[in-house]
């Protein structure tokens, strides 16, 4: 297929685009081309080595793995709704220039979609972004919305630590010109209702804020132009030794030694209100306006956690950094503590399971006339949650049903097909979950079966004599108990007798 | 960017590729090169002129719309449940390869992601393929399962009719080897349930079968190669009369006017058993194999549905035809057929709601060894059915809700921030939707316009005589009604007020 005359033809064409200096259309036309010329070559392969297998670093949902992640999400939407949220949903993908600046190292890892004419597009790389510009797009100055959506990054999957490329992310984000930390304070309570309402085990919730950072970079002789790349530095503090990310400061990044052991002596604090205490009094941080505005700040915030009752599980981390660009002020990331479940034999090792913070500029960064919408939000992460409640659930006996299914409809003697349809129709009409084997003439033992199989708890068997007498027979799967209903009673006995969904 | 040496060096590597007969990956350099040329083209000129929009055919959901599209899909998983489906989910991407072959003329619809190295990779189409590639990949010959999930298309949106190029469908579908029609004629009440449910005014089911349409091609002498393209053309007729169709059949795609004009003779064809009844004694008809198999099962089929008491709904059709290549028996479609809200000024012209059909050969195209599972299914498409209940709401008197809040927590006086939020952090956690203004002194009056505007029920205000009294003062939005509850009482009071969710 890329024969000889396609190539030639391709060189034909780079020859114009010389002499037109690069039209992007022209660019675009060649481009085409070329990926035509690549498909054909890959499908060609296809044929001989077809591979059935999901994309790499995704996967799909089983109906049991489905009934564990919706007991997940109903736990985090209760949440969110017991705070008061709206929800909104965006599309998968944006424009290509609405992701682009945001991510800072990481817009490496955002997912392009093929340029087959019109616009350029990629897909989100996570829910602030989207929601930043629907606002600005919208003129929206003040909401609070919930967003539960996948999002998108070809990052290294690590799929038994529930690191996917296609992940869900639950976000709850407070927009709006609001009074210090109120807001702030609310998201830090959610992330701990969410993880304690869970019961994924002990965990700790760490909080610090950029301005503290970037003051503590000044005070520490950091030039301006170095905050940002030692700001990535200090953010792998929770995977590397400090001695590791002091080399790469020194050696890669070109930090004099003296700098980075001040930094050094500041990372190693965390602790509560004694600690922010301590350095509002610190000569150097005290004179810095930004560190002293953020000390102020993380005071008035443990001072609402406090009313709160929750600062036994947060730690304020002068360590804590993360990645993304986009944050302005308070940040906070949940780790969990520890495996509950410790007799598991391969326990999944899960880090962070939840993080945000404060993005006062993203807003202004799409709105034509640059004016801001303060916000602060949190994401969950609910596959690492998601693994280690899987991981659970295959340890314990508890058997998981992936249907509500309250009756089957069963005969015991054939050619009662016509009289089962009749029968499940008025139950489907009135409401009751049923089901019928797609058979003619089934055995009454395999119609038992599939009952114990799938957990459904009640059949309705119709037979002769039952018609004749205007009854049905209801039987217990559990009990093996039988019982004569009147057909015009059996909706209500079946209700009755399931009444827990 | 995109200068002199840059296209140079483009045409040096195109003669590599010309004397290397064009490796694949040597091409996929190539290309990555070529686009990030465009990008770069493209980022200059977004500075200029950067347009704050969503892709085309896209769209946000806002919170009321949130509300309204979550009732239908309330709506459409009871049904689902009722029925005894379990939930699965997939990748929003699959390879493309997957995707590939199974969709006919509509392939070029397809997205395709950017070559960023590593798979080729493509947004799914529909939700059967992903199923039929999930049923082969996991060994799965059994199972009756629903799928929720947004599609995507690059078709030409028509966004005021529900057309858009990302939209959801809920798909249901049983798949095993089961005894004739039955899980058939519960994929058509499973669409009559759910229409008749969702109170969109009148619709009718047709249903055809693709075994009577190619039956029909041979007793009209089309020729066996014409088969899938004549289908095609047939499919247009809800959107082209008659006369068009069978103009470019005989003009476009060469059949012969003689056999076009027998074709028409039986697309005008629409009934009930009646029909099938007499086609079954059509002396040409009944001669062909396939035909008659189709009929024969179609005759089974209105028996169901007769049971199912449904048939007023349905209608034999030979005019559908379907666009999809996957089919492979009993074919079926519904359409709404008159606008109940005929007040509405610009009425939403809705055309098919839901489509489905029989696969039996799909699940073996990506089996190794080509083995089987038959499939039948249904698609509910969600966006035109929301299109019209959006129109209803917007035309109606009804204020929807967005949140579900119970109770804002206030204070009439000043100073009283920190009891509001020990107030509310108590709700919160015996459960109570509870919302409170992010301001250190909201006025009572700004306070209580808040309930107004959201629909809060109920306000608990705080003061400092109550907080003496060991009580909070309850107020009912709706009546101003006010009284006091001792602190103790207040979670179990605001419950047995607001106990209709």
């Amino acid at each position: 297929m890329a024969d000889e005359a396609a190539v030639r033809a391709q060189a034909e064409a780079v020859r114009r685009l010389k002499q037109d200096k690069a039209d992007p259309d022209e660019i675009a036309k060649e481009v085409a081309k070329l990926l035509e010329m690549k498909a054909q070559l890959g499908g060609d392969e296809g044929k001989h080595k077809f591979v059935l297998k999901t994309p790499k670093g995704t996967r799909d949902y089983s109906p049991k793995q489905m009934a564990i992640r919706e007991r997940v999400f109903n736990a985090i939407i209760s949440c969110f709704k017991r705070h008061g949220a709206e929800v909104i949903d965006t599309p998968v993908f944006e424009l290509k220039e609405t992701l682009m600046g945001k991510y800072g190292e990481d817009s490496k890892l955002i997912y392009d979609l093929k340029d087959q004419g019109g616009e350029l597009l990629s897909l989100r790389y996570d829910l602030t972004v989207p929601f930043a510009r629907y606002l600005a797009m919208n003129k929206i100055t003040n909401i609070k919305r919930y967003h539960i959506a996948k999002v998108y990054r070809r990052d290294n999957p690590a799929m038994t630590r529930g690191r996917y490329r296609e992940f869900y992310q639950c976000d709850f984000d407070i927009a709006g010109q609001f009074d210090p930390m109120i807001p702030d304070a609310e998201c830090l309570k959610i992330v701990h209702e969410i993880l304690s309402d869970l019961q994924l085990g002990d965990f700790l919730i760490k909080v610090n804020d950029r301005r503290i950072l970037d003051g503590m970079f000044a005070v520490c002789s950091v030039p301006d132009s170095k905050f940002r790349t030692i700001c990535s530095s200090v953010d792998k503090l929770d995977k590397m030794p400090w001695e590791e990310v002091r080399s790469e400061m020194v050696g890669e990044k070109g930090l004099s030694p003296e700098a980075a052991d001040h930094i050094g002596e500041y990372v190693q604090l965390h602790g509560g209100l004694d600690l922010i205490e301590r350095l509002l009094q610190d000569p150097k941080l005290s004179q810095n306006k930004l560190a002293k505005e953020g000390l102020g700040d993380m005071k008035l915030l443990f001072e609402y956690l406090t009313l709160f009752g929750i600062t036994g599980k947060i730690s304020f981390d002068l360590s804590l950094a993360r990645g993304l660009d986009y944050y302005t002020g308070v940040i906070f990331e949940a780790v969990l503590l520890q495996q509950e479940n410790d007799h598991v034999e391969e326990p999944v090792s899960v880090g962070s399971v939840a993080g945000g913070g404060r993005y006062d500029g993203l807003v202004g960064m799409f709105d034509p006339k640059g004016r801001n919408v303060p916000c602060v939000g949190v994401s969950i992460g609910i596959e690492r949650i998601f693994s280690i409640l899987e991981q659970r659930v295959e340890a314990s006996e508890e058997k998981i049903r992936t249907t509500e299914t309250q009756v089957l409809v069963a005969s015991a003697q054939k050619k009662l097909l016509e009289e089962r349809l009749k029968l499940i129709s008025e139950l489907w009409d009135a409401g009751i979950k049923a089901e019928v084997l797609y058979k003619k003439n089934p055995k009454l033992l395999n119609q038992l079966q599939y009952c114990e199989e799938t957990g459904i708890p009640l059949v309705a068997i119709v037979g002769e004599q039952e018609l004749k007498d205007g009854v049905v027979k209801l039987r217990v799967v559990a009990t093996r108990e039988e019982v004569n209903v009147r057909r015009e009673s059996l909706v209500e006995e079946i209700r009755m007798r399931t009444s827990r969904p």
